[in-house]
C-alpha cells in the first residue's frame, strides 16, 4: 500500500506531467482582414439566420450569407454506401455559447432507417489564404505576404462537439450522411436540431436522401489511383512527439486511416535524407539508415522503413511503396560514416562513377530486403521530373540491379522513357497519347495526372473554388486517367490551423487536411469526386456488360464537358453540378 | 459479419469523425516584438549553448542568456516528499529538429535511488504579456494593446516529449524532481541527456539533490488554505466540448487534480448566472437551475451543482464549497419562468422585499439539499466586496434561514462583520488585527489574503518576476495568514496559449495554467512557496513541541524580512533565496 502511494505521487511530479487531453484543443482563427459587413447584418430580419447553404461557396466570416432564399430543408440523391454532404450556415448578431448540432436518424417511412450515427456534422473553420500570381499560376517564392492579397476563407472542418460563435459572425456547419451499404433504395427523411448551451433549440432543419438502387464499392475496392504524399515529420512536429515512437504512430493512425478511406494507394517513403531540398517546413529524414563501415562496405538499416510500411499497410494503404529519390534536387546524399564517427554526405550527379558506386550496392541490398518482405512487386524507385539524361541514367542503373525493379515518375510526358515508368503521373496540362495509355493499361502500368503550384485551376489551394476539388475525379474519368497525385497531404506550414500561406507557392499547396486531425472542404470534396469517378466506372462496366451503347454514349456525353480550358469561362461548379445531375439520372 | 462491416463504415462517415488525438497539439508562439539580439548570438563561442540557468529569470527568446558562467551542473537541497525544480537553457544558432530530454535515475551511491520517473522536464513557452499601469497597479480597461508595452515572456510549461527549436532562439527547459517520501536522507546524483532527432546527444548535464531528514506532508495534508477560483466554462470553450458532458469532466480531470495537488481547498460554485457581470472571456452560467412555476412557487435543480461538487471532491478538493453570489455586481438574477416559457430575470437590491422574496426560499431549499448531501458544514455563501449595508443585509438574510449557514468574503477588512465571515480573505495590503486573527483561528475560521489587479507586487502576472509567486507562501507564513486566494485559476483569454493580455487588467491576471493542460512558471513557483510554507509550519510545530525557543526565534527572524514594502527595493528573488537558504539550514 505504501509503495502504491509513493508511486501515485511520483506521477504527480509536475502538475500536469501525465495529463493528456482526450480531444484536440479548440483554437482562435486569425483576425479577418475584411471588415464586418454592417449593412448585411443590419438587413438581417432577426438576430439569427440558420439556413442550408451551397456546398460550392466558401461563406465569408463577417458578412451575412447572400442566400437567394433561406431554407431549412435540403434534398439530395445518393447511392448505397455513398457519402453525401452539404453545409448549412449559422449567422448571428449575438454571440452563441456552445452551439451544437444534434442529428436524428433518417427513415423511409417503411421501417427502414439510416441511423443517426451515419450523420456527422463539423464546424467549418477559417484560415488565412492568399491568391494566384498575376501570371495565373501559384509557383515562386512569397517572402512578403503583403505582395499578395490575404483573406480569411472557410476551409477546415472541425469535429469538436460544440463551438462558441462570436457576435456578428458566420459559422458554417458541414453536414455529411453516409448511406449504409445495406439500406434499401427509397426516400429517407430526417431532422437536425441546432442548439445552444442548456439544450435550447435555435432551429430545426429537415432533409431527405433519395437512395438509388446502385451500390458504391468500399474505399478499399475503389480503382481510382489516389496518391497524396504523406509527411510523418510534420505530424511529429505539430503534435510534439518523438518521430517513430509508439505515440507518433498512434497519432498518425487517424490521419492515415482517413487517407486510406479516401482511396489512397501509395505509401510515401524517403529513402534518403531530404529528397526535396528543404522545400517543406519539415524536411524528410531518411527512413533508411545508410552506414559506410570502416572497411568501406555499406550497411542499410531498414528498421524505420519497415515500421512505416507495416503501419501504413495496416491502415489499408497497401498497393504501392514509392521511394524518393535517386535524383533529388540537391544531388546531395547523406550517410553515416563509421570512420569519422558522424553523418557526412557526397554530392554526385546521376551516371557518374561516384553516383553509381553509391547507389548500386544500396539498390541490390534494398531489392533483397524487399523480396524478403514480399514487397518487391509493389515498390518503386520514385523520381520527380529531372533532366532526361539524368532520368535515363537512373533508370538504367535501377534496371541493371533488377530488371523488374519498378520505377515511378511525376513529371512531364516523355515518350522516350514511358515504357520504363510503371507508375507515371503527368501534369494536368498533358495527356498520354491514346494508344500509349491503352498499352500501359494492358501492361498493368499506372497512368495518372497531378496538379501542383503550376496549375491555377483546377486545384486545391485554400482559395480554390471548392467544386474544383470534386472536378478532379471527373476530369480523370473524361481523360481515362487511372487517378490523381498531389505532392502534399500534410506538409504543414508553421501555423497550419490558422495560416495556410507558405514561403513558396499559393496558400494551401502544401496540405489538404489540418492538424487535430481535422478535415477540410477541399479534402471532403476531393473524395466526392473520387466517389463520382467510381460511380461512373461502375455504370460503364454495367452498361458495357449489358452492351447498352446508348447509355455508354450518354455517359461519355456527360463527361465530355470536363475540359480544363472551360473552367475559366463556365466555372467548375456549374460543370460539376450538371454532371452530377446527369449521373444521378442513371 | 456483414453488420460489422457496415458499422465500421458508419464510423467513417467523415474522414476524421471519430479520430481524436491523444495529446494536445503543439502550437506556434506569437512573433517576438523584440528583434533578434545579433550581438549576443555572434558572441556565442559555439553554435549551441546548453547550460543550467536561474529559476528566477524569464529568459528572452531571441537573446543568448547572459549567464555569468555557463554550467552543466546543478545542486539543490530538498526534503523527502518535496518537489524541487530549476531550469536549463538551450540557445542555438542552428535549428534543432526534435529536441528531447532524457532524465536518468539519481543514486546516493549506497544503493538508494530516486527513480527517473520522479524527474520531469518540460519546455518553457513564450506568451505575449503587457505591463503595469503608470500608477503601479494592473487594474482598468485595456482596449488598445498599443497603449502598453507588449513583450514575449517565458511562462508556460509544456510537457510534449519533443520540440523543434528554430535558429537563433532560446528554449528554456523546466526540470523538476520529486523526492519520494521514503527516500533515505543523503546526496543523490544523476544526469540528464539533451538530444536531437535520431537520438544524438547534444549535451549531458549532471545534478545532485541533497535529501534532508525531514518529510513534507502530502498535498492533501497541507494546511495552507489555497483558493484559486475554477472556471469550467473556459475549459468547455477552449476544448470545444459540451458543458457538463462526460467528455467535459474527463477533460477537466487533470486540471483539477493538479489544483488539488497544489493544496487547493475550495470548490468554486456559480449559484446564479454571471455573478461577475461578464468580466471574464467566458461568463459563469448558474450551476443551479432556478425555475418559477406557474403557481408562483420555486423549484431548484441541483443536478449540475451535485455533479460538479462530487467531481471536484473526487479530485481531492473537498474542504469547502463557496457559492457565488448573493450580491453580484449587476444585482441581476436570472431564472426560468414557466408562465412565459423562457428565461427572464429580476434586478433587486440586497434588503429589498423583492430580493428577500427571491432569495429566502432558495436559501432554505439549498440548505435542505446541502444537509441531505452532508455538505452543509463546508458550504459558504460567498461574496466579493460590496457596500457595507448590502453585505450586512445579505448576511442577515442568510443567517435568518439558518444561523449556521457559512459565509465567505473576499474584500477589505471590516471589523463590523468579521465575526460573521467564516472564510475571510483580505487584500494583501491589509492585515487582521492580531487578536482578531487569533480569535478566528480558535473559532476554526479561515483568514487568508489575496492579490488581484490592484497589487503591482507581489503578483502572478505573466510579466511578474517568477520569485514573487513563491514569495506569496512566505508572506503568509510571516503574517500568519492561513492561506491565499486568487480569483482566477483558468479564466482564459481568447487565445490563452499565445496571448495572456486581456481587455481588462494586467496580462496573466485571469489565469495561472494553460490549456493542454500545461503548467506555468508562475504555478510551479506558487506551489514552491506553499511547500516552503508547509515546511515552516512543520518546523515551527516541531520546535514548539521541543520547546526550542532559539530555533523558533531563528525561524521568525528568517520570516521577518518578508514585507511587501521591501520587494521594490530588495526584489522578491533576493529575499526568497535568503529565506530558502536559511530554511534549508534547519
Amino acid at each position: 500500500m505504501k509503495y502504491a502511494a509513493v508511486c501515485f505521487l511520483c506521477c504527480m511530479t509536475f502538475a500536469f506531467a501525465s495529463a493528456q487531453s482526450q480531444a484536440p484543443l479548440d483554437y482562435n482563427e486569425m483576425a479577418d482582414p475584411s471588415p464586418v459587413d454592417s449593412a448585411s447584418w443590419n438587413a438581417m430580419p432577426a438576430d439569427r439566420l440558420i439556413s442550408f447553404g451551397d456546398v460550392d461557396v466558401r461563406y465569408s466570416k463577417r458578412q451575412v450569407p447572400a442566400l437567394q432564399q433561406p431554407t431549412t430543408t435540403w434534398k439530395t440523391i445518393a447511392w448505397k454506401n455513398e457519402r453525401v454532404h452539404t453545409q448549412f450556415v449559422v449567422a448571428s448578431r449575438k454571440k452563441i455559447f456552445q452551439l451544437q448540432v444534434e442529428a436524428g436518424s433518417l427513415t423511409d417511412g417503411k421501417g427502414n432507417n439510416i441511423n443517426a450515427a451515419n450523420v456527422k456534422t463539423g464546424f467549418v473553420r477559417y484560415v488565412m489564404t492568399d491568391e494566384l500570381n498575376k501570371d495565373g499560376g501559384g509557383c515562386g517564392f512569397r517572402p512578403d505576404t503583403r505582395a499578395f492579397d490575404s483573406s480569411l476563407v472557410a476551409d477546415g472542418i472541425d469535429f469538436i462537439p460544440v463551438k462558441n460563435v462570436t457576435a456578428y459572425s458566420v459559422q458554417p456547419v458541414w453536414l455529411s450522411v453516409k448511406v449504409p451499404a445495406n439500406a434499401p433504395a427509397g426516400n429517407y427523411t430526417g431532422t437536425i436540431k441546432v442548439k445552444q448551451y442548456g439544450g435550447e433549440v435555435l432551429q430545426t432543419l429537415s432533409y431527405s436522401v433519395e437512395v438509388k438502387n446502385y451500390t458504391l464499392p468500399d474505399p478499399k475496392d475503389w480503382t481510382f489511383y489516389l496518391d497524396l504524399w504523406q509527411n510523418p515529420f510534420s505530424i511529429a512536429r505539430v503534435h510534439g512527439v518523438q518521430c517513430w515512437s509508439d505515440e507518433h504512430f498512434a497519432i498518425m493512425q487517424p490521419y492515415m486511416k482517413s487517407l486510406a478511406n479516401a482511396g489512397q494507394k501509395v505509401i510515401t517513403v524517403s529513402m534518403i535524407y531530404d529528397p526535396w531540398n528543404e522545400q517543406t517546413e519539415d524536411p524528410f529524414y531518411s527512413m533508411i539508415k545508410w552506414t559506410k563501415k570502416k572497411n568501406g562496405s555499406w550497411t542499410y538499416d531498414y528498421t524505420i522503413f519497415d515500421k512505416w510500411v507495416n503501419f501504413m499497410m495496416a491502415q489499408g494503404i497497401n498497393k504501392a511503396i514509392n521511394c524518393y529519390s535517386m535524383i533529388p534536387w540537391g544531388l546531395n546524399f547523406k550517410y553515416y560514416d563509421e570512420t569519422i564517427g558522424r553523418d557526412t554526405f557526397i554530392i554526385a550527379k546521376a551516371g557518374s562513377p561516384e553516383y553509381n558506386a553509391h547507389w548500386k550496392p544500396m539498390l541490390a541490398d534494398f531489392a533483397k530486403h524487399l523480396k524478403e518482405k514480399g514487397w518487391f512487386n509493389k515498390t518503386a524507385i520514385a523520381m520527380d521530373e529531372r533532366e532526361m539524361k539524368d532520368m535515363q541514367q537512373a533508370i538504367a542503373l535501377i534496371k541493371s540491379v533488377d530488371k523488374n525493379f519498378r520505377v515511378s515518375l511525376a513529371g512531364n510526358y516523355h515518350p522516350e522513357i514511358q515504357q520504363d515508368i510503371d507508375d507515371y503521373c503527368i501534369a494536368s496540362a498533358h495527356n498520354f497519347p491514346d494508344d500509349v495509355r491503352k498499352q500501359r493499361e494492358k501492361a498493368g502500368m499506372i497512368s495518372t495526372y497531378y496538379t501542383c503550384c503550376v496549375e491555377g485551376f483546377p486545384n486545391t489551394f485554400t482559395f480554390s473554388p471548392p467544386a474544383e476539388a470534386a472536378w478532379i475525379g471527373w476530369y480523370a474519368a473524361n481523360k481515362n486517367f487511372d487517378g490523381y497525385l498531389r505532392w502534399a497531404y500534410n506538409s504543414w506550414t508553421a501555423n497550419p490551423l490558422t495560416d495556410s500561406r507558405f514561403r513558396t507557392w499559393a496558400a494551401g499547396d502544401t496540405y489538404l487536411v489540418y492538424p487535430g486531425p481535422r478535415s477540410s472542404i477541399r479534402f471532403e470534396r476531393l473524395i466526392e469526386g473520387i466517389q463520382d469517378n467510381e460511380k461512373i466506372r461502375v455504370l460503364k462496366s454495367t452498361f458495357a456488360k449489358n452492351k447498352d451503347n446508348q447509355k455508354l454514349q450518354q455517359l461519355n456525353a456527360m463527361l465530355a464537358p470536363f475540359e480544363i480550358a472551360d473552367i475559366k469561362s463556365k466555372g467548375a461548379a456549374v460543370m460539376l453540378n450538371e454532371g452530377k445531375a446527369a449521373l444521378n439520372q442513371f
